[in-house]
């Protein structure tokens, strides 16, 4: 028996759907969903995100704003760039593409974005809100913009059919941007969710509890056969450049045959991501 | 062998000597740190709560400003009052004790609170900012006021020399003033985080994997024997009011002889609480 694959561009192609009727709505009310894409500097593989996400705006009816902005940019020029775009009406949208160059302030950036134009749900002023919700229910129903690849994920897993609650979910990876709000997701969708990391002693025998197992360390293959119960759900939220092209952070021919579903990389985690950051975008056009 | 019993009172005491000095530092310079306790009603326990965070006030050199208020009040009225607190150059910390009436919006009023007076830790914006901190450290460096109970715990297990590092902590319970929070400051300070809940299937096996086991559920004598590995650190958040008195979430007798360390109700994680609330008081009056 070979895994089902969870297929990320179908469930996208879902999304996307949505994402252009609530567009459509838009227009016909004289409104276009507009995203600002903020990229500081060239790094090759930043530049390649932000064009997939500006070509997926202006093929689901968004307008994308793009603010190409030199690698030597001032912090103070970066900051008065993001406050400009906060006070655009055409602007429904903003994202400053990470990694910043290492003169700038991160943190600063991301707090300077409008909090109701924050569509990658990275602000902590969202977070903190959602975080508080007691269901998944609820969190979708609050109309704060979450943060697009763990919402991603568990919409293919809901898309899929996967049943979440008092199932074990375990996370490996801890990071702001997708480890510990997925594990907040999953505990409001009512998993028993642990949280697993590089400092985690026997990390396999933690893993192998898992019914749903989420990869999401950025380091390639990372996730073994032996790490992996029969019949678990793997989702991979890798996505790490090698030299024989892109990989994910599991092995995924070997944990194929273990698993009862899988996504593959890429096209899995991926292309949620890109739809996510739509639908907040539309999301954010109607409450405007 | 029985466990080493987890004095709260004890470790408590080392937190109030450091407010008291705080205190008298801040004196010095000719400010008072004041804490403004909002109480709506007159429900027994809440009084009992608030007149305890008022008796620790003045043992410890802070100076307390208690506003009761009727059962009946206003959401509107109660309101302007926070924000009347929130301008006084007075008080330093504000906390509006729960539960309120079924007429007031507990959001509204925890979020009328200046993030700045927010001496409970609960404003989303202080919770959505500490979680994206890293490492335990950074956490208590960043001066964020940290929500009382489960810092108070950190604190607890700290001052007993508990290793949390690498170890597998499992939260009982999942509020957001408890059991949310403590899950990622126990993350944070690199422990491999399970949180399970009312929702979780074979509860008891859950938690026999936890070599650090955190009851907050609110419900008595709830963590059995057959729910502990031997060997394990076992704290009780729990403070549940029943005929024969105040009993934790712990079923104390029976747990004992398995843990290698435990917590007593009362004398626990309660003392904790308040002292936490007295040290985040005099920290923001050091910010002021």
């Amino acid at each position: 028996m070979s895994a089902k694959i969870l297929d990320g561009k179908k469930a996208a192609a879902k999304v996307l759907e949505n994402v252009r009727q609530k567009a459509a709505e838009l227009a016909r009310r004289g409104v276009t969903p507009g995203l600002a894409t903020v990229l500081v500097g060239d790094d090759p593989a930043s530049a390649v995100y932000v064009r997939q996400k500006i070509k997926a705006c202006e093929a689901h009816g968004l307008k994308s704003v793009h603010v190409p902005l030199p690698a030597d940019v001032s912090e103070v020029a970066l900051l008065e760039k993001i406050r400009e775009l906060n006070r655009s009406p055409e602007v429904h949208g903003i994202i400053v593409q990470l990694p910043l160059p290492k003169h700038i302030h991160a943190d600063r950036a991301l707090l300077a974005v409008d909090p109701r134009k924050d569509v990658d749900g990275l602000h902590p002023v969202n977070q903190g809100q959602w975080m508080r919700l007691k269901s998944w229910k609820e969190i979708l129903a609050s109309g704060r913009p979450l943060p697009c690849t763990p919402a991603g994920v568990m919409e293919l897993l809901e898309q899929n059919g996967v049943r979440v609650a008092g199932r074990r979910a375990t996370v490996i990876g801890r990071s702001t941007l997708v480890g510990k709000p997925l594990a907040l997701m999953l505990l409001s969708a009512d998993a028993t969710v642990t949280l697993c990391h590089s400092r985690t002693t026997n990390i396999a025998a933690v893993c192998r509890e898992a019914d749903i197992l989420i990869a999401a360390i950025g380091s390639p293959r990372f996730v073994k056969s032996s790490m992996v119960k029969r019949g678990a759900v793997v989702v991979d939220v890798g996505s790490n450049r090698t030299e024989k092209g892109t990989t994910g952070d599991v092995d995924f021919e070997r944990v194929r045959p273990l698993a009862k579903a899988i996504t593959p990389v890429p096209g899995g985690v991926g292309p949620m991501t890109v739809a996510m950051l739509l639908w907040n975008t539309v999301r954010s056009a109607e409450q405007a």
